[in-house]
């Protein structure tokens, strides 16, 4: 089932406001999809907090983190990150970087996430692996944002699918914006669980022969699309879904078609959200 | 005063809803309902978030687990859980799978729930008893799927209510719909304070005969009455109560019906909610 | 200022929802009055959950905990907890009795409340002292229901205005309803900061030439009021107030004039929130 | 880009709002601006809760913490934490004290807060520094409200941007509004990752020569207007904003001219929310 541009671009500002609306990302994080029709582009939202993107703010970019067309808007600095994996792997499709509540005390003490239920084992190994951008770079003001940096993050990931990242964050790849979602909420559970049980004593992990049967189970399309539609209705409780103004098409159609009842529609149910 | 099948139906939706609003269900867990009419028969809803769930999802299964009606729709891959409870034990009539946050820990870290308050006591023991899948079925992707995993559960569970389950979750069971919303809720709410207890030393449990007594006094139909009003309140607030097309015997009715104008009209009202 | 009675009734149904939306208060727990024209009386709602109580389910009661009128509704069975208290102590003339999340691993750990702020010193003194039902009474349900366990937890209290009891909750008495909201509020937040504290280390308390003059500031009106309007605010943005059916005055007033009309309005009033 | 009056009273009332629902402030504490005219000049609410505060609250103060008119309303009793600070820095164009709940545990427990990810080195240094009343003032209320409290407050600030106080809260300075907006939350985040990281082992701090650059980076106003987007649309998601009656000018314009239509409909948009 090919997938549209204006597909991908809709699912992505849903993407982003899921993940900003179930705390993943705050003003800060975002989340990216290969472009679905060139495998060396990636589509990723101007610098705005993801729980406002909307399909106007999605810009493509090349693996080498340049923009396709001349910007008039700010830029997210560290979009190395995506195009980086992007570059270094053929598979992997969606990425979210985040600095989420639950993960950040793992960046902080520096202590590897482990899969303690079964949709942590979404994560894909027996722990997580950590990068630390002193190793290699020293003093930084910790962003990712020149290419040598996102190359050595995405060595780090290697063929893994989460990377903790010291003192900073985290990054997350998928197989698709679905895949990248769940694999980045239920990281965050399985986080919130792992801290809170080791108040109890020490956390027992998954059996090592237990996490790939129990990843692979929970990322089928089939469970993906009914927590999915749960973060989807949250969302929408909270007013935040859908968009007053049309999702993709409506808008790329009247950006083509600037008749000014049409486009002084839709920007006012951009502003109300 | 005997249960007709439509008032089932109907606080079954609603349970599903306050326990997915009052955080012991996510996007993932189930609640089921043994047949009023029919002991060897359970309602449960198809696969979908608690929290969306409406009179039309609930389907009838037989204790094996077997749908009654050939379903068009994805089923939940874990009802032996309910099926084989209701087959072991003829007084319980509501089962609830669940992973809630609060409970999580001690799944992870091995630590059996005490009742260390009086609303806890509705635990029905001492203390609660644990099921490890791995011990007898080895490495798997832990989900409770084949009638020989829910069996062996079900015999974990016993004569108690509660089971934990390692690196999974809990299984809670009642004696109807409101008593199973209400075990599972206190559950939560003890294992959250015995938790933070621990931060503060070694949290006290209630006194053995303390627990018996306060169990009951707390399941009393007139108690858990007023929590339900609560419940539902709190529910109706966040938009998820009343359903806005009715509840089962509209949907029914309408169902069998299908004159345009009304149908339309309750779907639309099943969409918004 | 004198209060009439009907004042006193819009707080205290004020103060019920306060202490509800602020998590003191959940399905349980009950906040009383002493009445305002007569020390030997008080009023508390009937049997329901503090968030949902409405002017016409306050009643009146004797100091020993019998209804004044035969009620034809339920009644909270803990009741002598405030009689027995304003038996014991005429300068109280309000009582919380609750199981808030935050003092709960207190009471589980035995472990006494000491002020770690200035808002904590309400609690007005250099530590919490504790109540163990089964010290005097053996094993019970651990509800307060008899006027001896009453006045047991009254003597408990003695000349403080916060008593732990152990694997149960607490009780709090106050010189007026919004000074019983205000010190409910304040220990619940200092119990979260010592509990959060000692993961950090020991706790610091106040110096205890700190604990009086820095309770008494914080109880002045001026200081209550401040947060009274704070605590109304959120109540209203979360839709429980102001009451549709108009306050104290308005029901009495409708209740004894059952014109159809008026009365229809506001029991419709009072059904949606 | 000069300021009006204006400008910056309508700025104040969003950043009291900003921070009441982002859980720095709550019923109490309080956030100021350096007059934009006068530096000899601040400007600071009535005493309010900072959720509710209108731009009508907004009054003037000589820098010795004195109204430059008679007010009518209650004043904030601790102002002369903002007199003192703006006497000793002229660097410093914001103030916010507060005793948000992610802080409070090191200033009970005496810990310093040290920058454990990138937005954390906002604080400016390696670590928090302390001041405690009751070193020179022994037993007190806790409130800074003389001269010679706020001018020992400010000594123990210096040069830095962030000082905790023991057993009572925090007070933050900043450049303008929104970078102490920034400060203020950023701080509550790092404090909460650190304690969290704490239950995990010993969290590492940024090192030193990471501070100043991630310091510096986020605090860029190009960064912060990026939150403060998100923390805007976040308090007009909750209903917090935009004012009903207009801001500062429609204020005003209104108070000095009083033509009952008008002065009616800004009065009844500011008692709804």
């Amino acid at each position: 089932m090919p997938e549209t541009l204006s597909q991908v671009i809709d699912d992505l500002v849903l993407a982003n406001r899921i993940l900003g609306h179930e705390s993943v990302l705050d003003a800060f994080g975002h989340v990216s999809a290969r472009h679905p029709d060139d495998p060396g582009r990636y589509l990723l939202a101007r610098s705005r907090s993801p729980l406002l993107v909307e399909p106007d703010d999605i810009l493509e970019y090349t693996l080498d983190s340049e923009p396709v067309r001349t910007p008039k808007v700010n830029l997210y600095a560290e979009r190395v990150i995506h195009g980086c994996i992007y570059q270094a792997r053929s598979d992997v499709m969606a990425v979210c970087h985040h600095h989420a509540a639950s993960v950040m005390p793992f960046c902080v003490a520096g202590k590897p996430i482990v899969p303690v239920f079964h949709f942590g084992a979404t994560m894909g190994s027996q722990h997580t692996v950590f990068w630390d951008q002193h190793d290699e770079f020293g003093d930084t003001n910790l962003l990712v944002v020149k290419e040598d940096e996102g190359r050595s993050l995405a060595r780090a990931l290697g063929q893994h699918w989460v990377v903790l990242m010291r003192r900073h964050g985290c990054t997350v790849a998928g197989t698709g914006l679905q895949d990248v979602v769940a694999r980045s909420i239920y990281l965050c559970q399985n986080a919130e669980y792992q801290l809170r049980a080791s108040i109890l004593g020490a956390p027992a992990a998954l059996h090592p022969g237990e996490v790939k049967p129990a990843g692979e189970m929970n990322l089928q399309p089939r469970v993906v699309a009914r927590a999915w539609e749960y973060w989807t209705r949250r969302l929408e409780a909270a007013g935040g879904w859908p968009l007053r103004g049309g999702g993709a098409k409506a808008a790329r159609s009247a950006a083509s078609n600037p008749a000014p009842a049409r486009g002084k529609s839709i920007s006012k149910g951009k502003k109300r959200r």
